[in-house]
């Protein structure tokens, strides 16, 4: 039975997230019916990142193994036509071993947290960012985050909804920095727990408006306590950006 | 009568274009129910770009008179509150000259048109670009467009509706270069013909996927002849994204 692997672009706007669920649309129903459509074979789509309600992505991946034989290009296009108008789109679809598993192979998570940083709100990317009124200073969420790198109970930073048995996760790397009116966070991790990064982009904004200092944010997650947490960050602006695999993973 | 100079972003899509119409949405007629939601006031907001519907503005300048003194960022925050849900935002809100007019005052538009150049369709770029899934000869298209610099007779790339009572323009520059995925093709001139940019572009496209050469876009240009025009670029890739005048119009 072939395995491919799909690298999945969408606006995660319409959708209560990637999983399916019973009522309400989801990014994983919607790419089922359209390798069903397609195929006529009801196949599960495994994604590497189980992303949140309204959180986007540019670089998801999913695996699915299909009956038949197909050429990875005649899916990425078939499923993309079943897709319309759908705001999901399968970027490339290759074979994999068929003991590549996007989600329990996955070496590396990246996520971008895009906040516009101006007075006036947002038209064009209304949807697309967090739009924070008052001046940030990135310089000093950089230096902030920090404190966040590295192995660590991130109780503080944990959604109470988190099914993940342990608190304990590797922060691998986080930089913030602005390029023009946006500040743009970078997250990467083996795995992340749930709202980690929201959790943690929310409390980064209060050391940007001067409100915390970086002291406060080692503080508080020293305290592995939830309520020490600074507020969630919205979803509008989290991309999940790729997933990295070890070369003999890799398809 | 104070008048002031407004530079506005916004999404074309749910509209039918800037100029206020009978029949259906417009960006004008939007803004010109919020100044009066805010001021109480019934003032024409003159724009210095009518774009078409679906076109989109990052840099659409504006000027309103009202019977009122306010400060200039008041006027920005209070439209911009009573604008809320519309993708309309105003960046910038100034006191101008009482003889500064957003229209006949300007000297220079410019205009930028995406191209998303790949196989898989955009889904978080939906609506914002024209997708092409061949791929592009970027320099060609740039070659070839430098034909059109300089004052010529544009009937070719101009409308059957416009209004303009000459079909002579003046292009100051025009340039296509590729960044990533994207094709961005750049037009200034001080004022263009009804779809001018649209028709460019969409003539430059054939170029791009080599069906066109630049000899072929210089004979479509000479002969003066619509019929001569490639096809018209969908408007979703359009953004206005700057207006320029002379320093002693600036306010």
């Amino acid at each position: 039975m072939p395995r491919y692997r799909l690298l999945i672009e969408y606006d995660g706007g319409p959708f209560q997230g990637w999983q399916a669920q019973a009522n309400g649309p989801s990014v994983q129903a919607s790419l089922q019916r359209a390798v069903r459509a397609f195929s006529g074979e009801d196949a599960q789509v495994t994604g590497a990142g189980r992303t949140d309600t309204g959180v986007h992505a540019t670089g998801q991946v999913a695996h699915i193994d299909l009956g038949k034989f197909w050429k990875p290009d005649v899916i990425r296009d078939a499923v993309n036509a079943h897709l319309v108008p759908e705001p999901i789109s399968i970027i490339a679809a290759s074979e994999a071993d068929p003991d590549f598993h996007a989600r329990f192979s996955a070496t590396g998570r990246r996520y971008l947290f895009r906040i516009l940083d101006r007075r006036p709100p947002p038209a064009l990317e209304k949807g697309r960012v967090w739009w924070i009124r008052k001046p940030l200073d990135a310089a000093a969420m950089h230096a902030a985050a920090q404190a966040l790198v590295g192995r660590h109970d991130f109780t503080t930073f944990r959604d109470a909804h988190c099914q993940s048995k342990s608190p304990v996760k590797t922060l691998d790397a986080v930089s913030v920095s602005r390029t023009g009116e946006e500040v743009w966070l970078t997250f990467a991790a083996r795995s992340f727990l749930h709202r980690q990064v929201r959790s943690m982009t929310g409390t980064l904004a209060e050391v940007g408006l001067g409100r915390w200092s970086a002291g406060d944010v080692r503080q508080a997650l020293e305290a592995a306590d939830r309520s020490r947490c600074g507020p969630v960050a919205p979803p509008e602006g989290l991309y999940l950006t790729g997933v990295t695999y070890a070369p003999q993973a890799d398809a």
